[in-house]
């Protein structure tokens, strides 16, 4: 019921290459009623055989973004050393915490058509993200990953040039397409230590982040017990990690997301997600 | 149809004192099947004879938020001059927006418990509110008004300590309870001029805010058709405006929310907000 409700779609779990994926679907689409009924036979996860059962072939459904409708896409910013030291900034000394609205989501593959205005110095940032299963607040850090249901690759695209003469970096960053995430959400119970995962972005065919999660300043436990004392966390909620170095503005020269370049951020044993931009 | 899943809720329309009034109840309450019946029979509207059939007297509804789970919760900074003297500030050359998200909205009323670390700096900001009515993108300012559903008092409460210390303001502004709206959403068409409204914020019976719309720097208008150049605004989407000079922050000495304080916001021919605010 709580899932029904959380992603307002028909989840449906699949299993593919040893892990556990959830994929989304309109929840009027023929294969529904299918759908459901393989979700409502398990906890988070439908099994092999009855997944076996769905009529309409997966391959033949339209993939949409794993999560929608979150009420909250928390962002975690300078969360690597080494992007806050490109980024001629010192690390923050606790999680910084700002926000994207649920717009900005898209799926694996879709295109992003960019805002004219913000075309200038459009930048990736690749990001591990995770899907809240059940609601958090208060929660202490060795509890928190009780809390989630899985992880997703992101990508945390970014308008500099408005994120920067803002000051607040919200405009800059939620815009309509600025969080493609996908392709599918792996379960908690499938990816055996969050903070030993290799994230690579590419830009067309260049590798231009490279880098593990056992980087990061503060751990995804951390992150979501730091944040559960100021806002209850709810399912399906989504919180982007922070990006790890490598980032186009802070190169030189800088490297800027062009007219139909594709974006494709890589989380290790999860999956990428691609996006080709288009910039006015 | 769209409202229904707009607002997740039945919605009711009442006339009083000359405004059409827009409350919100949950939808397994006794009243819903009659409310959903008077909604359904009137555009944004039902009448007074429609909203008379009810069986169950308006006044032993409790009182929610009159916006559930909107997609955005958008804000303005800085959008009154004298706000962003006293704030050391420039005044900006074109909107700035930040984000909060919906675990901040409670109705008037309710009691808002401020998380403990939150509650060293803790500030009031009464504003008008605007409720998105019809989907924006794109649009200019000469037709911006005919997408918002009405007008609503809102609090942006405000840790100045993590706001500031930050430098994003997001976790400061969107703990939980930080953004009390309320009573009710009057419908535009019973706002006359939504520039030449007196707002007044009461701290306890001192009056610390007292202004009009008409010093806003971008204008109702102005906001949503620029807000609409970079994501889409939804129905059910809440726009706060900015808050008119008078924060406490500002003051000398200062002048900070404690532990049992009410706030109130009133928006003149509108209505008001009152929330007893609880600081650890």
């Amino acid at each position: 019921m709580a899932r029904a409700r959380l992603y307002g779609r028909v989840v449906l779990v699949r299993i593919s290459q040893g892990h556990a994926t959830v994929l989304a679907t309109e929840s009027d689409h023929p294969a529904a009623d299918v759908l459901r009924e393989a979700l409502h036979t398990g906890a988070w996860c439908a099994d092999r055989d009855e997944v076996g059962d769905a009529k309409v072939p997966v391959d033949d459904l339209e993939l949409l973004a794993p999560v929608a409708n979150p009420s909250k896409i928390l962002c975690v910013g300078l969360n690597y050393r080494d992007h806050a030291d490109e980024s001629g900034v010192q690390a923050p000394a606790k999680p910084l915490l700002f926000a994207k609205f649920p717009n900005t989501l898209r799926a694996d593959g879709a295109v992003v058509e960019v805002p004219s205005d913000l075309s200038g110095e459009l930048d990736y940032e690749g990001e591990l993200a995770v899907v809240i299963g059940r609601r958090a607040s208060n929660v202490d850090a060795d509890e928190a990953l009780d809390h989630v249901l899985g992880y997703v690759p992101a990508n945390d695209l970014s308008a500099r040039d408005a994120q920067f003469s803002d000051g607040q970096w919200f405009r800059g960053k939620s815009a309509n397409g600025f969080c493609p995430v996908g392709p599918v959400v792996v379960l908690a119970q499938d990816v055996e230590d969050p903070q030993a995962l290799r994230i690579t972005t590419r830009l067309n065919d260049q590798v231009v982040q490279d880098c593990s999660t056992a980087e990061m300043i503060f751990s995804v436990a951390e992150i979501i017990s730091y944040a559960s004392r100021y806002m209850t966390l709810e399912p399906g909620d989504l919180i982007l990690t922070g990006t790890p170095p490598g980032v186009g503005f802070a190169r030189k020269p800088p490297l800027l997301i062009r007219d139909g370049d594709v974006v494709t951020v890589t989380v290790e044993g999860i999956g990428s997600v691609a996006n080709r931009v288009l910039v006015a």
